[in-house]
């Protein structure tokens, strides 16, 4: 046996949220954030790239940045005593970067070679597909990333006015946890007393529209890839724990339905898994399954059936109890580390919005009773409101097919 | 700004860890002690596959296993006032699996799948191809997963043998980390109060013999993957911290030379990064690159002109008590979740020893010099004992006709 009794090492998490993101890009913009998002690591402040790389590793290496539809993310995780000097590293990152025109041009080859990476990752060959398929609104669906041919004819000039045009303070949160909370909060107070009062948040967009297409593409691959997506609440929406119980229950657990009888009863399937992704006002819930090419009717058949007795029948109160005990105890869980909580916190906060209590969480879920559950399953019910995309060894109508005969099942 | 002020939300971890890897496997057992991994959790104990699912949710689901060469871990992190339950669910899985002959064929076909999938990710063809051009041992370098012929031969009645002969406690160690540690060391006393002073543990096997090979593998990728490999010192050898230095040096950081000369300064690779990876008694240090087929050439000369220069300048005091805070503030943050310290906790009590405290390690790192840094950089230079990989749009030659190039620069 082995065991220690380490305490706390004592971590803070910073994160800066900047309220742009791939759906704010017009066509001639498509792929600035992103390209922003890594441009301001290549000088900063009084910091070259070399001085900033030699600076994130000095502080633990745990500095990064990401680019979403919504928002453009650049975050630390630091030990208390080093917090101070990695919010002051962020901060000019997000405020003073150069966006120097040399740069640029070599930063655009990178983000051309990011793409060629995406393209060989079977599951971001995935999503690209499920997101044309199940949305028709190109604002929404572009690649974060940008065309090759949008990033040549990106340039400085235009760069810059992207910029200053997104990353203002009254467009941002800083979302803080940890030990130098107070620390980081007063320094941050002094930087941005002048912003006070006058934020621009939350932003609103408008919703894409749904497209609810079907697919195939035939890739070299081994095995098929397959995705199912449906419309789901969006996260201020009355209905938004019961989309989560729902999508726990049909494939969001190692009970769930889907993986409880494709993989373990029938060997159907490597995996299945459902997903639901809610943003401010809209969501979507996505079922993906990995399997050999063989097995996509059966498995399809064996899906349906599944969701047809949810629908016709509904969980029992016992199932239903037991995936409330699991999502209570996910949720307490995913608070654990600072890191954990400033992602929480950040995207709350860029919609206006507190991040709910455990207890407000518990008492939503303990109202959802076995027949909304049963109501909700209505929705993956084979019918036109469904996108549906297969990628791999897969031939043109393989899935028409498959789903034709799940909706005789 | 969003801050919270949470404490800890009171988890603990706990990982069994047996002393059976693929390593441990004759060529008609390949693939068992991955395969046994799979079946402990399709009944064990008073639970069914079924049971188990549930119970693991009740927990949180942050329940799992896997298996490498050396060792097969089940590991679990849990609220504190969940640790006995998930203590008593493992415990079951690891010592009293059913392991019924028809769970058996159904998970051989999970497996072959779990093949395929490997097939579709360049990362692991990759990894694959340079541990067999490093390695000439097939003990040390078959897949883990077995192969489809190994694994259609495995049987219930072999694997319950493989099973009896290595899932002995005395071939165990049960790592335990968090708020409940007391609880669970005080319960496993009790079950395990018969095996007090018979630890089997550790464990010597005999070093696979290397082979320094060079193979080009065509893939219909975009990206071109490149691996080297080269010999490093084990674990507790005295030269360990010393090559945990070089490879942050080379290319384990944000300012390493690989990096920053490649990817920053010249835009010739999308990523480029060295790992060291110590045994107990051997290891090796391997660079991975990921870039356009096109600037294969290129790439290689830059990363060859860069290891000469290091071997033959070396780095300065200033580079090296940078990597020496880099390290030691990574160590330290890799001790933050319990979860991170059972892993540390357990793979070092499989080889009879404990875990070095944070002072050791900042005392080893604090005695390495520039000029050891120098000299341990000259296993870089290109020459018959370095192992070199490359697959993806790749022609036959590409990778000798640059390694040649890089050996004249």
């Amino acid at each position: 046996m082995a065991s220690d009794n380490i305490g706390s090492v004592g971590t803070t998490a910073l994160a800066f949220f900047v309220a742009v993101g791939s759906r704010d890009e017009n066509p001639s913009e498509w792929g600035m954030a992103h390209l922003l998002e890594h441009l301001v690591f290549k000088g900063a402040g009084r910091r070259d790239f070399r001085a900033i790389a030699r600076q994130m590793d000095r502080l633990g290496a745990d500095i990064n940045a990401f680019t979403t539809r919504d928002y453009t993310c650049f975050h630390a995780k630091v030990l208390d005593s080093e917090a101070l000097d990695a919010y002051h590293l962020v901060r000019d990152l997000v405020l003073q970067p150069w966006l120097a025109a040399e740069d640029l041009e070599r930063e655009k080859g990178v983000v051309v070679e990011e793409m060629n990476e995406s393209l060989d990752d079977p599951d971001e060959v995935l999503d690209t597909l499920i997101t044309e398929a199940l949305y028709q609104d190109s604002h929404y669906t572009h690649d974060i990333l940008g065309t090759p041919e949008s990033l040549a004819n990106i340039e400085a000039e235009g760069l810059k006015a992207f910029y200053h045009r997104w990353y203002r303070p009254e467009n941002m949160v800083l979302a803080v946890s940890g030990g130098a909370r107070e620390l980081i909060l007063k320094a941050a107070e002094q930087d941005f007393s002048g912003v006070g009062g006058v934020s621009e948040l939350p932003r609103r967009r408008p919703r894409p529209t749904l497209a609810y297409l079907q697919r195939e593409q035939a890739e070299d691959w081994e095995q098929a890839k397959i995705a199912l997506g449906v419309e789901a609440p969006g996260r201020y929406q009355d209905e938004y724990w019961r989309a989560l119980m729902l999508s726990s229950i049909l494939g969001g657990q190692n009970s769930s339905r889907l993986w409880q009888r494709l993989r373990e009863e029938e060997g159907l399937v490597y995996s299945v898994g459902t997903q639901y992704a809610a943003d401010y006002d809209f969501g979507d819930m996505i079922t993906y399954l990995s399997l050999t090419p063989e097995k996509i009717p059966q498995a399809l058949r064996a899906l349906f059936d599944e969701v047809s007795r949810l629908a016709e029948v509904g969980p029992d109160t016992e199932e239903v109890s037991h995936t409330r005990v699991y999502l209570n105890t996910v949720l307490v869980m995913n608070q654990e580390t600072p890191d954990a909580r400033v992602m929480r916190l950040g995207r709350y906060a860029l919609d206006g919005k507190e991040a709910p209590q455990i207890d407000q969480a518990v008492r939503a879920l303990s109202e959802i009773t076995p027949e909304m559950v049963k109501a909700d399953a209505q929705t993956w019910i084979p019918g036109s409101r469904m996108a549906a995309v297969a990628a791999g060894p897969v031939h043109s109508g393989a899935l028409n097919h498959a789903m034709f005969q799940g909706r005789q099942a």
